[in-house]
């Protein structure tokens, strides 16, 4: 999988991309990321990326021209190497809010390209120019480059050869219909009064996963609710399954 | 502002912590950032922050005892310089998904503390040192760091003092009962056959703002249907008084 990054900001990557699994799926081989500054496309002796809003207003907006000058410099730096053209993505608060089925439908294609806002946003028209639109959630962000790296971590991680087994079985945990995790414990047995569930000490595998999926149901409802379905027993399913591995 | 973090990788915040507007937050004294590893805690030659979970299942879980002595640690810190307890927030998927309320809630707080997981998950009897959980979206992350970054980035810039006015007056522009921003345009004024609207380049100041609230209305009714409440038009004001700033 090829990631190609538009940001003005190429350098608040470096230590992410070289860190944990994202840095080992570079070196693996299954993951090539390209950022390209915009700037390298700006304007005057300045590199002018953005400039005022037509009709008023506070702040800048980036020029739809530049922007776009560098998805296409990206994709012709793709062809001449013989690689398929990147999916566009356009990172912006009026996008798709992102989740787990998003991630899973990226990390099937075989490259696509985030492109990273900042200043008060996009010349319109650059939307003309991009596949689709997502926005890492209901919060202001200053910049798509936060984004850029929660969507790359949570799709590359979906690759497979990327994670190793044991972890990537817990990929439907959280997002696609699935229930909040269960309680996790691990040594000391006691810590300043909390001790683990007798039932976890025991060694019944049956009452083991029995508890778990309860837990897990259990935690949906209080939690979140709007992640259970009315008909919410069926929904036990997956965290069966999950807790009998 | 202060920030503590826990996290086993420290080394992703550098840059960030180091540009834009985070980084003058930084240099200006508006935000403090204390990094800590729970791996200063480990145990043993190796220095282990985890174990196997009780009960089987795959992966590791995050130990109680190394992260509640780093937590505390940091607040030890904060003591010995005269400075306020953190209040600490554990990030999970099961946590609260984060929005612009709760950066709204965190920027007034003098401290705030983000605990970022690895591995499978945390053992359960962390989530008893702590005071919320809050979870950045409904996707599988591998580490919380990104969430953490996100975090400090809508937050800061709501902090008094860390953004221009120009910027900061935007802040209601998402989620808390906003809507989608309108369209923008900046120059040029024709682009690959694509022009600026009319309208924007007449300079009557009253057509803007009603065709920009107009606009923001109508995007979010055809993009978030979910953030226009039932009593729609009445949403219309927030984006009225945004357009004639």
């Amino acid at each position: 999988m090829r990631v190609d990054i538009v940001t003005l900001f190429p350098e608040l990557f470096e230590t992410f991309l070289a860190t944990s699994f994202v840095g080992r799926a570079i070196k693996g081989g299954e993951l090539a990321v390209r950022l390209r500054s915009p700037r390298e496309h700006g304007l005057g002796k300045h590199r002018s990326v953005d400039d005022t809003p037509y009709g008023g207003g506070s702040g800048m907006v980036m020029r739809a021209d530049v922007l776009v000058a560098c998805m296409e410099a990206l994709d012709a730096e793709a062809h001449a190497a013989g690689e398929p053209r990147a999916r566009r993505i356009l990172l912006t608060p009026q996008g798709a809010p992102f989740a787990q089925p998003a991630a899973a439908r990226l990390a099937v294609e075989p490259a696509f390209m985030l492109v990273c806002g900042r200043y008060e946003g996009f010349d319109e028209r650059v939307r003309s120019f991009v596949d689709e639109e997502i926005s890492l959630g209901d919060f202001v962000m200053t910049g798509g480059e936060v984004a850029a790296m929660a969507i790359v971590e949570a799709t590359v991680r979906l690759v497979p050869g990327v994670l190793g087994n044991a972890e990537s079985i817990r990929e439907e945990s959280h997002g696609e219909g699935g229930l909040l995790e269960y309680p996790q414990y691990t040594r000391p047995a006691e810590f300043r009064g909390l001790a683990v569930p007798d039932v976890l000490a025991g060694g019944n595998h049956a009452e083991i996963a029995k508890w778990r999926a309860a837990q897990s149901l259990a935690r949906t409802r209080e939690r979140r609710p709007d992640l259970v379905a009315p008909g919410a027993p069926a929904a036990i399913a997956p965290a069966k399954g999950k807790a009998s591995e």
